[in-house]
């Protein structure tokens, strides 16, 4: 019986869970590949205790530095659960060229080394998997690639951060004196939020994994920096109580990926807060859940919802890609990544949405035609309007939704509304889901 | 370069969508397999005039009778879309036993003939795909198979049923003159229900449904007899509208299986309206969608949702399933189904759950005394007790909710209270998710 080695680099919690998770399932590996899967080899700092620890047998062999077991002879499959992106883009590099193929979580480093990780893939015929980098134990990146074989994917979107879905979500139903704050700080306490929750609540974090999942769509890198972005850091309370109790709409964090398959593919590619319809399947993600709707060609519209992050989940993605990994080294002929196309990045200022706003102006004449006339002049139609007559510090609070209009059109306005000396500069400006 | 020969029975909506996804994805496929991927036969009744609607080259081979492409030299897969049961077994086994690979969207056929269709594939060493048998379009079926392969599987639940989907979340907001013999005419003119829809009404086509995740998931039977279920047709608008009002939930017609893996899995396995938390992604899912939970043992809790049926989604599952067949055909080694585990099914007495009962009493002292001690002296406590002061035909309205109680306990107490002089024989029993 064949026998394929894998080995794993670092040992943290998730490279712990998956050495777990792979000795835990040999014998029904054995049953459904008529071969052994056997971990070979792990590196991490702290090998030897943390071997210790997990019960290792001696024939598992331990190192220190993770890019030696690029050089290892015998090694199939190399999981990097390392963190960072230094030694990982090593490991990885290293891995690939050499033939070796390669599992990783990393989203920071698919996102931002996808051109050099697809030639070293190519140097070496080594497949390169990826399933734990956006939305964690959710099996969607399977499915876009297998289930979805027959179809065009016209949009993949949703809430991909766990962060700052946790945090939005908790002010829906919280008390009167929660705030943005106050609900981070709790997230913190929950164990939901880094000490430093930056990446999170800039919406870097879900950036990089739109980053990947046009890669895997398209075959091309599409670089962070090149998606536009905006956190949840300028969204109040009162927006969120508006929200509901006007809109009948609850804010989530997006990412957004829609593809126009022409001869090139128009990519739009964003990161926004967005208000959603309460009735809209997203709206019902609340937690630290996760979920990816897709808009296939065929199958329609569709939502995978689950944990986005955690030991257990990110496990049981990535040692999902080493049994679909022993399911290609075993076949002679595996399936190929899709070959990339032609790409062409459409401008954020394109792209179209219907937007809310919140203001606060002096309460005196005219104040509302003006800023209709700003919107109005570059074609932009208001959908609601509602004007508090309780005055807040910075004037009275203005809450208008606008019909779908171009990003670009709407900032200008925008500019010219702030402008107005009797608008203050205080605002939050959100994106609708139509 | 390698051909794969595909034929195709059945050119009815979904097969017709299968033809021309498939002959659209040529290119693709050849560019992700190094294979050809090739229609090679089509049957139908009307096979002439079907295959000049769909254009079809005259290298396609085209015959009447299905069973006869299971002895066409040189088909490696045959796609079975025909409807019914008998042509469809017929075609099946032989395929099967001939060494014909087999995709069927077909959950009849699954759930009636599953080890007949298991012996067959074993003698011909072929294998059986049937993604679009189960949630249409969704691709559950491969991420139980593949994505989950780390994990343990210990419950599948969810709306497996898109007609009584759609008429039940047409009641939540409908206008006072709604009934469930409204919802149903309205359901069958938006072409989401059939002329007779008992299959859907009673369960039946869910319990199928079941019976398919049971066996993917064991490699055993589970005919559809042996799966308890309750239909739709009990339900009262003024079920929904309480449960709406004073609960918090809305009812859902599930199909639940649950796992308990010891050396024999434990099983539990049934089809029954359930009132959902309006805060539970089930209650989300409205109109003709489909949604299935999945509890894993490291991914965790995850849905799935989108279109259970029409030809887009059908055939993108089929076509998907087909993909993936290359893949095990062109692979020297491909991934076996699970092996059978030892089996029992949990009696569905011994299901726990909290229970709806809405009865109708006479407004006499000691009726509540009366109900309340049939239920405790079964060891089943009330959660809530609602009394209208508004009588109805039969009596006064009561409502009631239980804690988690046994099935069967629950049904002794509920036989005791219909037997009762002062309550009418009336009533409406729901499950509810805890």
């Amino acid at each position: 019986m064949r026998t394929i080695h894998v080995a794993v680099a670092g040992l943290g919690f998730v490279g712990r869970e998956t050495v777990r998770l792979l000795r835990a399932n040999r014998e029904r590996f054995r049953g459904r590949l008529g071969a052994d899967v056997e971990l070979a080899a792990v590196a991490d700092r702290d090998v030897h205790r943390e071997a210790r620890r997990l019960g290792l047998p001696v024939s598992v062999l331990r190192v220190r530095d993770p890019r030696r077991l690029a050089s290892l002879p015998g090694i199939d499959i190399v999981v990097e659960v390392l963190g960072g992106l230094d030694a990982p883009r090593a490991l990885a590099l290293s891995s690939l060229k050499t033939g070796r193929h390669l599992v990783t979580a990393n989203k920071r480093l698919l996102s931002h080394c996808w051109d050099e990780l697809r030639r070293a893939a190519a140097r070496g015929s080594a497949r390169l998997y990826f399933e734990a980098s956006v939305a964690g134990g959710i099996p969607v990146l399977q499915a876009l690639d297998n289930g979805f074989a027959a179809n065009r994917i016209e949009a993949v979107y949703g809430i991909l951060n766990g962060t700052t879905n946790y945090i939005l979500s908790s002010l829906e139903h919280a008390g009167p004196g929660a705030t943005m704050q106050s609900a981070l700080a709790q997230a913190q306490a929950a164990g939901f939020a880094e000490k430093d929750p930056t990446m999170d609540l800039s919406g870097e974090d879900s950036v990089q994994k739109v980053s990947v999942l046009a890669s895997l769509l398209t075959g091309r890198a599409l670089p962070p920096g090149r998606i536009a972005r905006q956190g949840i850091t300028g969204i109040e309370r009162q927006d969120i109580d508006f929200a509901l109790g006007t809109l009948s709409r609850t804010p989530r964090l997006l990412g957004v990926l829609r593809l126009d398959w022409g001869k090139t593919v128009r990519l739009e590619a964003h990161v926004f807060p967005t208000l959603v319809p309460l009735e809209h399947p997203l709206a019902a993600v609340r937690r630290q859940y996760n979920a990816v709707m897709v808009k296939a060609s065929h199958a329609d519209d569709l939502m995978f919802y689950g944990k986005g992050a955690g030991p257990g989940p990110t496990a049981s993605a990535v040692v999902g890609d080493v049994f679909m990994l022993c399911r290609d080294i075993l076949g002679a002929a595996p399936s190929k990544p899709r070959p990339p196309v032609k790409v062409e990045l459409i401008p954020v200022s394109e792209s179209v949405s219907p937007y809310y706003l919140r203001l606060f102006a002096q309460d005196k004449p005219g104040v509302l035609a003006k800023i209709a006339a700003a919107l109005g002049r570059r074609g932009i139609s208001i959908a609601s309007i509602h004007q508090s007559d309780v005055p807040a510090k910075d004037g009275v609070p203005i809450v208008l939704t606008t019909h779908p209009a171009k990003l670009g059109a709407f900032k200008a306005a925008l500019r010219e509304i702030l402008g107005l000396g009797s608008v203050a500069r205080r605002h939050t400006m959100l994106r609708m889901l139509p």
